[in-house]
């Protein structure tokens, strides 16, 4: 494949950063195929012309059914709401297209599954938007657990917390309807930190026990402010989980932790060191080595730097920064050059999607039943 | 009472911590009674005579029951190893003397039931040493918790991780073994952080699932380093847990967390903010005041100082810094002032030491039986 | 001026980070002129053609005077080593384009004041390329400080420290060679934070009083590692500054400072509070007001977000992050929207850079003199 | 010397600090001669009689001169306020006395002269107040530095910035009258910066040039706050230092540094690493060291433990915390066995204060006259 071709679906929140990353990623990185920004679809014509225009697309339209179909479309880039993700994959694939779907890759692990089945039967490549594994420093974290630095790894505890619902007077919206989101917190934000876990530790999470709350049970109605609606679904969640190789795990998930902007976050511990890191400061990883002098051990600040993956591609100098929407340009990357490469595999694929989907379903299930609830 | 006539009963690790507080308390706060260090007893006549010396105890003498039996002695310090608190704890409060017992209470739920059965019974006083409640900081959190600064608290997250059996050449010590320690992490690390958990959130832990590992599963026998020992309690736990008011919970703990010297932390989210906590900055405390205006929202770092409990006696000016022995001398404070006052009551008494003791039982029952226990 | 069309020179190291930029600005921020990359100039025509391909530029030459002279070029954007600016911004601004340069401006006051007056004569717009001021979490300081915020300024603290040269065993490069650079650590780095200060103070610096030191006076010969070279230039430098209302400052710039990747930082106290940051946190600023609740006071831990200056345009979301490159993309907003409106002023032009060349030139003198010199 | 018995004169804010030290000293320290508190002076006989109560002191006083003559006293401990050093100090080396005094030593370096000379003529023993190198964390710092660990310093930042004058509301008081106080915060703060600075490097200042203001000229009268009195000496200053052997130095100083309740920071650059620490944050070393792998490198949080000096006589544990009480300590302990030793010396000594009296007047004038002033 010489060119990759893109049809984008939805110009919302996220489909804006995969526009942004788009535009910067054939600057920053060598791509091993040229990447083609060939069509847009929106809600309404108007608004896919206007966008196609911004993002630099050659074609747009008011009908997603035409980018799945069109011919000269090689990977359909799926941006929607979550509710739509299952249907507009499905059709693409059923047009031989590769697909490219942001998180959750659906609403629940049913729907996942029959994605992932459809694909792989179809036998096109699959992507799915866990951005936050593709910053360097979560890469550098990954290469310093895989050389063995930190020994095996025993423990994980991890976050994703955020407090966009934390004012109790915020009007109900889809995050917190059923048939819009599926899960709550679980599925927006647990999703991300799960999906690292696994990468991370370089294991399936196999065992779960969870627990939630929808601390906040009703909202008000957006349409009429002085009714109150009930939310659906969770606010908060944790779970003790268990990995393939028997390593504990603890999750913690919330939509409504005040002053938690970008709480990704995760505390790695080794047998011979550990790792601490926070989504807030995305360009600095702490590193605690055991074997270090006893009167001069201690937690050490790396500065991510053009020595770890994939920096040096943006700036030549350490601690020079990179941004949020610098992750998706190295998942565009990873996209574009997975593509042109006939044998290489996407990463995480929608068969890692699915699982993490069943995840979440099981810490669901397990909180509901009040039981340890095992994976596959 | 005009005097509080200390009998103290070991001068190890913790004891020595005790006689330091002893030292300074009548200096620091104007206390309620006069303290005098009467009579303290160690495994020798010749130890315990050179550590009266050095501690500036009246008395001396190898034999504990010297020192419950005392006219003399008011109440009884217990510094000794845990398998022993029970015993010269019941013979101190046969002898109608106060206990002041270090932590954990007992090496089960069902010893530490017996004790504070015992105490209500003989109508003395009781304390346990859960000092790091009486860190000025951690006292400025349960302030702006009861204050409702944060609104209703709705997550606990809670550790004590420190790594002190990180390196698996460490021989095995009496924490590893069942009979003289009882549990592992959890009833040496998780007492405090559990007990602060019930300070902070001002309810008592209500139910509670728990899994835990031993990581390192034999250790060098200390007496032959070429053979091995089974190590025999838990390394590292995790538990989530219910608050009577349905709080959710989570604690984490170990004993081989690589890089931990004092991890003993808290996060507490709230429906209007979050304090953030990590006693190996015992002199700060982050507040997020979620009404704030949004473009000036953020974690203040506040710095303990004489406007927060008990911090002036220490010192005047803001920012000055505490240490660990001041929270001992805060907790002697506690104890002098409380027996002086007739009408007073010690916290955390063999009550709560008894509370925490089920809490951890529950907590271990509920990892090997993989299911919610309730506590009470 | 409805398209801004383009004419790079130099694509090293920043010039790069100009083509990054160039590629998602228009995606990120709604410009207001077409931006066209039309015309990029290196030293031979093989690596430009290269270049332009990777960048995305039209067309490409061997030879820089090509560029200035283009009838289709509206702005040279000049990002060669430093010793070249003067000729290649005199030739621009001689054939009527706008000019981009990267700072220092020149190599020298003098050579400033030319390049300045030049353009000044000319009627064309200027631009240089001092980026850390565009980063939004900067303006978000520049934005407490003018709304007065923290009252009235009384002081200034700033570095721009590095460490790319703390190795004695690093050969010698351009930086070293007063005919390449000029001055050392003090052009190559501390023209950014002094011009920052004169940014964010809102005063221009009236008079300066510097200290320097060669600390590394010989290192390798590039051309033979066994032959030492003099360093011609300085290490590190202090300078006590006064600004023109009299506030005080302090400036403190190195090129050996181990352990500084990014060093530029600020605190900037005034009679109502304190703001301090630094580049290494690039999306977080620390913010105390003197006037809350005394048991409250603190820094504050702001992350940048869609409230504060230009964030929301890279993400609608806080504490997402930014990066390096960012910057630049709102310099070249800047650049863009500034060409297109015939009354805009660009900044910082090279009046401004001309100012920090003097203030440089002026620290350099009064370190060598031993005394304070005015400035203007 | 089989006992030191003290006799101390003044018990406000450092006085108390003093006592609270002196209760613990014994029980920390194995100290090599009995301490004894033998008399206090207070300002009536009334107050003395109350605070030897409250300090366990034997004797009391409300004149001063029974003290510095007193048979059973064998070191008089100067805790007034700063403009009766000179004379009490004098009146006890005349009395032959040992003297323990609090810094500054004197109101300028003319007097502080005198009674370094005095002392030395006398032959007896002085120590002045620096407190804060006793912390078992700069001592590490120290340890650092002497080892070469982080290779020659070539450049210290040190602050002690505060602001506890920071509101132009608060009244004027003694610190802001020259007769009282001498040099504003030169003379109140900087002095702990300054020597601080001359420990670490192990070098005595040789030049300095500072500049200084007095930011809020006038205030409040405190007896009647309707009238405003003028502020006599400078609420903030910078002076850029060298060190006997070349090594560059700045010191900064504020008394109005909003949001600084501890500011006592220093930042060591060697040509191997650094070193960075701040008061606030007491237990915690930062250090870099330049030849770690270079995608390993950063700066360590090293929290003190007791494999750092004197550290383990507080807590056998790292981490645990250490408290401004404990520093000084720490100084009694010097004190203590330093008296106890005839041959052994104390540090820091009134020479060592004469000398920071000195530098402190040198930079005063210096900023005065607009040059560099060299010392000695």
């Amino acid at each position: 494949m010489k060119k990759v071709r893109v049809g984008l679906i939805g110009t919302g929140y996220i489909g804006r950063c995969h526009a942004i990353a788009y535009a910067q990623a054939s600057t920053v990185f060598p791509l091993e195929a040229e990447l083609q920004l060939e069509y847009l679809a929106e809600i309404t014509p108007e608004l896919a012309a206007q966008k196609a225009k911004e993002f630099g697309f050659n074609r747009s339209t008011g009908n997603w059914q035409d980018v799945v179909s069109d011919p000269n479309v090689d990977v359909v880039d799926i941006c929607t709401p979550n509710f739509l993700h299952k249907e507009i994959a499905l059709a693409a694939i059923a047009n031989g297209k590769h697909v490219y779907s942001e998180k959750p890759l659906a609403l629940n692990a049913e729907d996942a599954k029959i994605m992932y089945e459809a694909a792989k039967k179809a036998g096109v490549k699959t992507l799915v938007g866990f951005n936050y594994i593709k910053n360097p420093t979560t890469q550098l974290a990954k290469e310093i657990i895989e050389r063995g630095e930190i020994g095996e790894v025993v423990h994980f505890y991890g976050t994703h917390n955020e407090d966009y619902l934390a004012n109790p007077n915020t009007p109900l919206d889809w995050h917190c309807v059923k048939e819009k989101a599926g899960l709550g917190t679980l599925g927006d934000l647990a999703a991300h930190i799960i999906q690292m876990s696994q990468y991370l530790v370089g294991q399936d999470i196999k065992s779960v026990i969870g627990d939630m709350e929808t601390v906040i049970k009703q909202r008000p109605n957006p349409n009429d402010l002085s009714q109150m609606c009930d939310v659906e679904n969770e606010d908060q969640a944790t779970a003790m989980v268990r990995f393939a190789n028997g390593c504990m795990g603890t999750i913690e998930t919330s939509r409504i932790a005040c002053g938690r902007k970008m709480g990704l976050s995760y505390v790695i511990t080794g047998t011979k060191g550990t790792i601490s890191y926070t989504q807030e400061r995305m360009a600095e990883l702490k590193l605690y080595i055991h074997s270090d002098d006893p009167a001069r051990q201690g937690f050490k600040t790396i500065l991510t730097g053009p020595l770890h993956p994939d920096y040096k591609h943006f700036c030549v100098s350490a601690g020079h920064g990179i941004g949020f929407n610098d992750q998706k340009t190295v998942e565009i990357r990873d996209l574009v050059n997975g593509l042109a490469n006939p044998t290489a595999k996407l990463y995480p694929d929608f068969e890692e999607g699915f699982k993490i989907s069943r995840i979440l379903d099981a810490i669901a299930l397990s909180a509901q039943e009040k039981r340890w609830v095992d994976i596959g």
